[in-house]
């Protein structure tokens, strides 16, 4: 039974995704629901993170308010990449100042027996709910996006237990324990195919696939660990739900443009580190590229954010284009230098499109 | 007046950093002195960080451990980059599992105040003595490697005050103050070319220059605020001291390997992220080039290991090559498996040279 929502009265994103020229280029911004918003902050001073992201009407706040402060045209459902080890099996605590915890990480491929086979639907019902509820509240204003992280970054997680700085116990299960690597990739992907199948079916307009710890891998070692399972995941929902466009974001992986152009996605994300102009050289038009503005030029004055912003659209050039940041935003970046990126995207994209 | 040393046994490393077919490929690792040799954590029971680093004796001992345990075409002199912003008057504590902390880094522009003009002959010659002394003991064996941090690096320290995320206190300097983050890098850059000059007479002969933050940057940020610097040293070095090879490596940034292969130095070093094929055709033969297995292989099984370094080898090809990790040694890697490395890089290339 396919759910009933508003018409959409934004679609630029979806355009621009499919490689089309849009009246203005579309932008959203990674982590635009997050701590440096005052109205994130008081809701999380009564509110645990994973209880937000479990509890719909919450989540849909949270995905709300940057939408009701700024021209953006996507949200993206409040949640975490997270939540599917955790549906697996694995405990996950969200510890202050230190990012997610897993008390009992995977430590040796023994440890693979204590992962289960998750009914996605049940277990990640609060997902599927809380993006039925966004969808709906958005009123069709833009499209929501929803997301999962890759299978090697998910497993990077699962092994080091949290952050790291060389994350060495994941990358030397790969080196030592190639055949139980695959194991557990394949099994992630498993339940990430269903997952996303379940977000579309649940509200989700765009899919975006983080894989946040591609950069730490060789270019052997992603092509063989990291872009199968990239590729599975594209073609299924493909072959599931055409109708709906995929990113993939594979931050570092410079290395891997071209290879990621060709992974059945619409889209690629880039972090700053990445020159516009040879990416566009480098995937040939087969995709269109989002990003991807340096998160620390919003510590800059509003001005110097706007002549980067017009630097950056100059560089992307016209259609298939996404505005973003190279990563996420920072807790204590200024919610009206966001506004200057946001807003100095349309203006310029506009007068640049007007000016043709 | 100049000091007298015994005559060179081995110089294959700098006659590959000279662009030269040699009769094996010269190997070194990064941080091939510490954590991971039980005698590094023996002398560091009863000895502080800093304490080693400013005693000629114990700094010679430690760079000498290696060099006696494999057999290595390279010492590298036992320091830290940190001195330099110590002489400049930032004091640098080294504290256990957190690395090193500045108590009062730089948090505005008016903080460069604090900062004083050294006399590096003074400031600085416990390098000198150190590098003088192991020269001195090494003893002919194979060349002795200074290095210095790279202006952008070090300042990234000064500001961060230790290590971070985002380094976004370091970053923001470069997009708020951007002439002010030009002084203060020019500053540093002033202290570093008399340094390594003064290295160089007191033992260096090769001088590698770590960059290793370098891929924090945007490649327009890097093209403004860490390449002239690099520049800046290099074209010192030629000038003053040409006999003597200088190596870049600048981590991360991928993006840059066609400007460092043109900003005077004779190597540049490679992250494992790099393909050695594609590196290869970027710089033209303008360089030699140096790396680049991932560490994370050293946990590897030996044979794995050995496969890794033939596939390396072949890629990189013949002449103008120094082999070396991607990045530094981990603390918790098994001795032998540096063995591993070491020496099939040797068997290798030697099989690989007589079979021509």
């Amino acid at each position: 039974m396919q759910i009933e929502f508003p018409p959409l009265q934004n679609d630029t994103i979806l355009r621009a995704a499919r490689g089309e020229v849009t009246s203005h280029v579309p932008v959203w911004i990674m982590r635009q629901a997050g701590r440096y918003l005052p109205e994130y902050r008081a809701l999380r001073a009564t509110e645990e993170f994973f209880t937000v992201v479990r509890t719909p009407e919450l989540a849909t706040e949270i995905t709300l308010q940057p939408i009701e402060r700024f021209p953006l045209d996507a949200a993206i459902i409040f949640s975490d990449i997270l939540v599917v080890p955790q549906a697996m099996g694995l405990e996950v605590q969200m510890i202050k100042g230190r990012g997610p915890v897993f008390p009992e990480p995977l430590a040796h491929p023994d440890d693979l027996k204590r992962l289960v086979e998750p009914d996605v639907k049940k277990e990640l019902g609060y997902v599927y709910d809380a993006l039925t509820l966004t969808r709906k509240t958005l009123n069709g204003r833009v499209p929501l996006i929803g997301f999962c992280g890759a299978p090697w970054t998910l497993m990077a997680y699962m092994i080091e237990g949290g952050g790291s700085k060389t994350f060495s116990k994941s990358k030397s299960w790969l080196f030592k324990y190639p055949k139980d690597s695959h194991s557990l990739l394949q099994a992630i992907t498993d339940v990430l195919i269903d997952y996303v199948i379940a977000q579309v079916d649940s509200g989700a307009q765009l899919i975006q696939v983080f894989d946040s710890w591609a950069g730490l891998l060789s270019p052997r070692a992603f092509n063989e660990f990291a872009l199968p399972y990239l590729k599975q995941i594209a073609t299924a929902l493909e072959r599931e739900r055409p109708e709906v466009p995929k990113t993939v974001f594979a931050k570092g992986a410079h290395y891997a443009l071209e290879s990621l152009s060709e992974a059945g996605y619409n889209v690629v994300g880039l972090d700053w580190t990445m020159d516009p102009r040879q990416a566009r050289e480098r995937v040939q038009g087969k995709v269109a590229l989002q990003g991807n503005m340096d998160p620390c030029m919003l510590y800059a004055p509003p001005e110097a954010i706007r002549q980067e912003v017009k630097s950056i659209l100059q560089q992307f050039g016209e259609g298939g284009y996404i505005a973003n940041l190279g990563h996420g935003m920072h807790p204590d970046h200024d919610p009206e230098h966001a506004r200057v990126f946001i807003e100095s995207v349309h203006e310029f994209s506009q007068k640049e499109h007007m000016s043709l």
